[in-house]
């Protein structure tokens, strides 16, 4: 089958997402990114992997956070960075995503950093480089942000490494999660043999049943003896929507309490890709306690877009 | 003559239009670039030429493509640059341009990047910066562009090298373009022998002739037997105003067509600045066709900016 | 008496005030300075105390002035810097200030600079960071700016070496100034005997005599026999308030007129920490005149910021 992230070798030439990365491709980037994760703990963070070439963080859409990761790993594989929020400059002028993005290739840009409101937009940019040029995509619409798919995976393997043996259950806005549909796929590739979902059934997509995972809608039933909770971002645009009666509501039926966290495997950890509602998805006590890997996954993700970025780039020893 | 972009030995200590310029300085310009064409296709995409310097983009307009270009020949050239946004800082505090500059200054900036709404900014800044400081025009107002000009020199330059032996069609709104002015001047300088310039008579400006180039009204009389085709961008400022029936009207009249561009020598070159309007001056067969030199443009856009900036750097060598 | 500014060692672990900075630490402040000083008059400005350290521009009001100073000192000492303006992006996304360092801690930032509109904003972060952290206070409201301050007492022992015989004038807006009672505090710790503020009542904060300093209300009789001038910027959005009549009044009664200057020694320097407002606290031909040192104070702040860098940082040999 074609797969628009490898080319004719076989070999990663864009991350666009997790579903679709042979498993040999997935354990790579992580073993990968267990030399860059003691890149950051020396007294100068800094590796020539990337020098000379140049990195575009192309943002169609603003994201400070999600940027400052790719800078910050682009910048210790010292590379050139560019940040480019295009929403403001020449898309208002008319020009074409295609006429930007070859204009920046004729610049002898290397790699763009692609976040969009859009799904797919990474994937049209991907499609229309030479060989030469790679693409990770950073977050488009609804569809994926692999990069937080791969970081979650790592993060649990640090801490849980026998994958097989593992119960993972993610909870909360499963339908808007840009992630949700990724780590069930890198998941399962990876060996879990129990995902469970958690969810109100407004905030579950139709038919997820069918991606293997057994679905619960009462929060103390799901974290029974689960070793791994993957919290999801409620997003702010839902809070008032018709989906949810409130957010107070919310926190009842699906927060993260500590007296739920008792319900769940006495060493299980507890995860959130940022950035977090307090008091609304999870309670600050949890966020903030010892069960939380929550700021250890920030940490990885640097490590991990280290590695996507080395192996994009051609090397990946660190 | 006195002559504000050269210091007191003949050398250039600022670029801030083409005209004024010596072929002398032109022609050592374009030849510096060819040496910077050849970084870009490094491995390595760096020279150390203005390591230690400090360059800052003093952008008083938006133009997040024009400061990319500079900023990634400053990177290139290993400098520290700076990027100022001044509309939305100082300048709204109500410090004047010039104590903006004189603080930059006394920071030991070594090089100014403008960009301004107005024409003769560059100018101003440059009649008062010490002789150490070079100021570089980076667009304003309909004014000057020089590097754009220059780099569409350089681009002929290498397709057809006997200048003395070109013919050359300028296509489009003169009367707002910040280059097509600059390009007469240039393409003169260097010896071209035919320059014409096709345009509605609304969008030419009074007495062009005297310029010494050839007015056509007619796109396919004026394209006939041409070498180079240059189309300038029609403003989207100008579309919806009383200049213009509709754009529909203009690229029948003067867009360029594949049909057209027959009409033309068949080894003939088509150029844009960018951003194109594709289906409004440019139909996107031609601009996207072989004899489209247009994304070549960009790309010797960066050498020859790393070319300016080395020189009044004061190094030129790669 | 605990010191929120320094390590259990005694060290500068944070600069967040100068008040509450024992002397010897400010004049190994200023002595460290006068290495930077020299850094930026060498042909490549940069020496590489911070490569491999992140430097996060934390801003949570926009100051591009003083983002740039803080990004420059950075750079010439050779570190990667993040320009994060926060009040864009995830503040907005309903996290707290806390979360934000926290990640940001998390991807292994060295060293914060921060900017908010709230007083006590840099302090609040510095009670929660890590050991290794440090936290520079680059204005919070109306509290504190040490940077400008440290600046400040570097250019007057400069000019003005024999500081336990000075007489000082600080004159205008005082009631809102971030740095003026930053400034009587420095001044009394480095031994100067005779400090005064003029100003009118209604800039003046309450029991301003307690802080030791002589009140003056007419500037005529404030500026007799002073050796240095501290002028400070009159804030926009008071020229319209209450507080004052008219900028005209306000410039005929306490802006320095060449006139005015002449009352004090003949040798005193005038200083202002910018953006002026020439014409409403200073005239032009003063600002400009060869008494002003306004312009070396702004290349003294890029030598301070360095050396504030370094010595938090952990080297201070240039």
């Amino acid at each position: 089958m074609y797969n628009p992230q490898l080319n004719a070798q076989g070999q990663l030439q864009h991350l666009l997402s997790i579903e679709g990365l042979p498993k040999r491709i997935l354990t790579d980037i992580l073993d990968a990114a267990e030399n860059f994760v003691g890149v950051a703990e020396r007294e100068i963070k800094k590796v020539p992997l990337l020098r000379g070439k140049t990195v575009c963080n192309l943002f169609f859409e603003n994201s400070t956070r999600t940027r400052t990761t790719f800078e910050i790993a682009a910048k210790r594989l010292s590379a050139d960075v560019l940040n480019l929020n295009v929403s403001t400059s020449s898309q208002s002028k008319g020009e074409t995503i295609l006429d930007t993005v070859n204009n920046l290739i004729a610049m002898h840009a290397d790699m763009f950093v692609v976040r969009h409101q859009q799904s797919g937009a990474a994937h049209f940019i991907a499609q229309h480089v030479p060989p030469h040029i790679s693409v990770i995509n950073a977050g488009d619409g609804r569809h994926a942000h692999p990069t937080q798919g791969l970081l979650d995976m790592f993060t649990i393997r640090k801490y849980k490494p026998e994958m097989h043996n593992l119960r993972v259950a993610i909870v909360g806005d499963v339908l808007h999660s840009r992630v949700a549909r990724s780590e069930i796929h890198a998941l399962a590739t990876l060996g879990v043999p129990e995902i469970r979902v958690i969810a109100p059934r407004t905030l579950l997509p139709a038919e997820v049943e069918k991606l293997g995972v057994q679905v619960y809608h009462n929060m103390d039933q799901g974290l029974k003896d689960v070793d791994v909770i993957m919290m999801l971002r409620l997003q702010n645009e839902r809070m008032s929507g018709a989906l949810l009666p409130s957010t107070q509501e919310f926190f009842q039926t699906f927060g993260l309490t500590p007296e739920r966290l008792t319900l769940a495997r006495p060493d299980a950890i507890v995860m959130h890709p940022g950035p977090m509602n307090r008091g609304v998805e999870i309670d600050s006590s949890v966020a903030d306690g010892k069960q939380s890997v929550i700021l250890p996954q920030v940490t990885y993700g640097i490590a991990v877009r280290m590695a996507v970025m080395a192996i994009l780039g051609g090397g990946n020893a660190a």
